[in-house]
């Protein structure tokens, strides 16, 4: 059943996946009436019968009909995450409705609008939202079961030439991004500008340390650059490092043959760093809190592997840094972003840009670990 | 050589400790001038020529001289924390200067003033401030050695008739307290409030899960109430439990026969807990990621025995609590706890109160966990 | 056109409101579906044809049909605010649809709902919201054109004996209030609430001082007492005073006989006020900016007269306090309130309940200046 | 009586100024000691033996002795602030030492170190504090009395060859920018950084208007462009205008041909401005209030000439942005401010430098309206 929503409570790495959300009712009532009027029109689009990247193929199915508060968009880009990866591979614990179609972050031009809808119109450029739910302010869900219903999860995804969503779900592009540089900011860059804007309140001056060089870690390069920080930034290539300190890095560091830890104090002066983009996860919580200002700030940043973090008490207690998972973030964080992507003309980092038909190249690569995002591009 | 500073870099639990800020060296000169002009007065004073408290003994000292910033303060009762017995068993990696004078938080009346000294006169009754350095604003420090200048460690302990400090050391007492509970804000009244109301923002209807009833927890137990919050209490002790609800606590966790993170859930409608006093450390962590509301606040406080924290990295991505660990604070938030303590009433908790002779029972007492503070009155 | 919506840019005291927000269509289509299909019910509504309440009387009207997203909920008590009586007597610059039907404040039972309600149940007891649109998170509406979408204004009035709004609209009631007094927190309750906790993070100690004992000022020292806070209340009444005490107040000052700034001086050791509820506007501004603390908070609430705001620049200067206009708020803080209530047992203060039919009267007593809300029980 | 501390109570524009804060008497008791011992080293210094500023001349002096906690700086470079030449003319309400010394912002090079100095060596490039006594956090003073003990004014100037003063009142300088430009951060650049950084939070995209293009605006510019923030500078003058818009702003407005506010909302899509540095005062907020975006901010700074800030009540209410009144700001923002000026590479607008014997020219400037700041070099 294409689009129908699931509705399910499900362990996910040891805690529950809030998905029934009032979304998920009001999308599943609305898909109905999608189904039976709109036979006419016919679109590709990539999905999988059962957990299995390899099981990924391009079906030809029909454009949805939207409801009366939904808009009707065709894709112009899709922006892969590595999580995109490990649902196709496991599931990720989230008891997916097949055929499932991958991928959360798009661009697109609007088609056609309900008679309800107000805030867009035919014609305008768009990109999707990553939890629809969640507009502003606090997070949705509670504390036994997180929200977690995002596109191309509990959602349906976006590798598809149209979808149709009801239209708080998306959120106007930036103009000065083109249609694959745009679909790269619903997951990836609002994760860095979550973390280190909205609620890091990141200053010029700070010190920021960015762990590696994949999607969200050369946003918050480039977030953080822009705000007048210092960044640092740690690889284990040499190139990757390089490439870093082109896009504006003012120091790169080499794990592998350096000890970080030490380093961050060596270029700050023992300060330590203001903010870390802790995307390692795990044991590494613990460099990252020895490398942390007093006051400091660490997000944790990553993908969900059910992975421990640990560190050491002491730091934690007499730096007393404030310490915070960072899960993407709202609609309203996003429009803050599209307008500071157009005043300080931020360009995304592209790795590699693929056509429709190489869905399956793209996922590759991002197996690989890219430098910036990978994209299909429609 | 009784009152010197020490100025040592040293190792502790893997991270250095800051003893070389400028209050060391001021307060260095200053007791150079204490000696050797003020000889007529007396005092008695426990202290130790070496770790071990079977060391600690009564000795007759002089009444230190004091400098044109210092006041004279004669000591009206002690409050000892758990922190004491760490530092008199293992010198908890700090270099000691001894003869050792042990703990930090005090309550007195001032004997005399130097004649720079401007905000008390002779009569006034004061607490001690814990981490001299520190007035308000980010902490002292840096990110390689922070900050861990406090009474009792590399600064003089107050377990002595007098003592003579920087005025800046000290605080107007509360006057609705008497002496000896007066004597329990400095540590772990301040830690209890630094986390829920400075760093907190603790409001009416928030659930709070204090773990313990130590100082610090309830501490917590009656701040949380008087802000109109929930608060819920985990213990080992039917007996204790009991106890903290006579004290306003709306649950009481078994931690022996029950879930706590279970009864969190079924206490709040699966809300979570919006901010947790996590005392435990270690993996208990991990147990209060599960509890913790979306956006909620994990405040980490315990001893600084080197434990490692950890907890898997799910809920703290997708609830995207704040955790923070928190070590004491600063004056500012200590005068805003003595003022909120004479306007609301709130009495602090002391399960037994010793006499000066008694210290060495008075320590014993805080090894067997307290039902709240051990102080010793003079 | 009974339950219209309005769409208009109206100059409202120089300013222009924003009426044109999605909701506005949103919710005029689907009171498009209401019409034509339930025909079997009647209720009474008050509702007027023209500006000035003279005009205000009772009718006989169909029971409005409720679309997908809709609830039906049957009145039990309408809280006026004195807002309500200036729209009937002059309508405030707004475009209102006629027959208007007034207030924005209620307390109900679900009678029915609509397939895509998730979020309640017939038989829950709900309350509505002041400002629909706004969820969580920053305010809707713009520089220009501020959104001032309400109940009982731009949207629908409530004294009626049901309404049909979207689901979204309205809170679950808490479980510890009657009717009557549900029905005063979605304005009253709220604009307190927001200024003292969710923007002014009130803690215990804190001085603040409430202007006056209408039915915001009786919130905000109820709130501000439950939080810890000490309460200094001013008024021209003697016997408000003394009820003001009687309900928690630590201090009444006289407006009348007292200068109440020397007095907040004299109360507070010449501190001042943390927290200044502005309620009377205009010149008394600058009375506030002289009472004020160094670093406190001034919240200006008022009713809508185009009054001007004026003080001398030094305080604002030199003791740097925040000003901040205080509108209402958002659900999310709403939600909060509402627990709040249950778990601190909160009580509103109303000064009389009338019955349906003695709206006039009740409005009268509004003008008259109650202690505490005026409230309609059905 | 050279240097010597007042220590006084007076009225000042309606309020009264807190001048009895513990570092007047600190200073004045080391100030003591200076006299009598070091007579062997002249200097020259501008002063003044009454109000009026016709009456400031060229003295020789002998240079300070310092205290224990003292640095003896040798100046080389003063900026002026309009406030130095109210204070010559009016005095201001202080109750001001004759000879008085004018000046509060200077850099210069430490001489000698008092034996308890700890945070500077001889050599040592160094700025002033703008008011010295509050280090972090809350400001000091109480409501009655604000603090307002500042360089050239309760304390003494800086016009001068040499000053001694606690090592506390200095802040290491920052290394890219020579002593002329190092001198202007003190006051104008602080007081931008601390409404726009400190205070604001701004943040990339946000749009900030900034009023004129005097000391205090260019910095809002440079600080507000250096975060990524779109500035709109307004201002009469056509030339100056082109000026800003050469350093970094996006729009400049004048305001002698164009309704600001209409341009605003004409620039911003009628969003609003984010942030205003509103310096004219007055009822120019009234404006501001107008221009303002829902939920923004604007920071009032201006000369305390005792104006009236007065505005409609109506978008305070509806917007609800926060207003706040900025006086400079504490010694940590003011690192952090030397720290961000030699990471990001800010340059302060020098309009126009004079030569020490050039002060009364260097104040007739300041007099008409500089384009950014008017220095002295020693």
């Amino acid at each position: 059943m294409l689009h129908s929503i699931v509705s399910v409570q499900e362990p996910m790495m040891g805690i529950l996946i809030a998905t029934g959300d009032p979304f998920s009712t009001l999308c599943s009532f609305q898909h109905n009436n999608w189904k039976g009027t709109n036979m006419s029109k016919w679109m590709q689009e990539w999905s999988t019968e059962a957990v299995g990247p390899h099981n990924l193929k391009i079906e030809e199915r029909r454009v949805p009909e939207i409801g009366d508060l939904d808009v009707l968009v065709r894709t112009t880009a899709v922006s892969l995450n590595y999580r995109d990866k490990l649902i196709l591979e496991s599931g990720m614990g989230l008891d997916l409705t097949f055929p499932f179609v991958p991928a959360s972050d798009m661009s697109g031009v609007v088609e056609a609008v309900g008679k309800g809808v107000t805030r867009f119109r035919p014609g305008d450029r768009v990109i999707s939202t990553f939890a629809p739910g969640w507009l502003d302010g606090l997070r949705p869900g509670n504390g036994r079961t997180p929200a977690y219903a995002t596109l191309g999860g509990v959602h349906p995804g976006v590798l598809s030439e149209y979808v149709a969503f009801p239209e708080d779900w998306f959120v106007a592009a930036p103009k000065s991004l083109d249609a694959a540089e745009a679909s790269t900011l619903p997951c990836a860059g609002l994760t860095a500008w979550f973390a280190l804007i909205e609620k890091g309140h990141l200053k010029p001056g700070d010190r920021v340390v960015v762990q590696g060089t994949g999607g969200v870690a050369l946003f918050g390069l480039q977030i953080a650059k822009a705000v007048g920080a210092e960044v640092i930034v740690t690889s284990s290539s040499r190139e990757k490092l390089e490439k870093a300190l082109a896009l504006g890095a003012a120091h790169g560091i080499n794990r592998l043959s350096e000890d970080w830890v030490e380093r961050v104090y060596a270029l700050t002066g023992d300060h330590g760093a203001d903010h870390i983009l802790e995307i390692a996860g795990g044991a590494g919580l613990g460099q990252s809190l020895k490398a942390v200002a007093p006051d400091g700030r660490i997000s944790v940043i990553g993908v969900l592997e059910g992975f421990e973090v640990s560190g050491a008490v002491a730091p934690l207690l007499l730096k007393s840094p404030v310490l915070q998972g960072i899960s993407v973030g709202h609609r309203r964080a996003l429009e803050d972003l599209v307008g500071a992507v157009d005043r300080i003309g931020l360009k995304p980092v592209i790795d590699k840009r693929y056509k429709f038909t190489e869905a399956r190249e793209a996922l590759a690569h991002v197996d690989r670990g890219p430098f910036g995002k990978v994209v299909i591009e429609f």
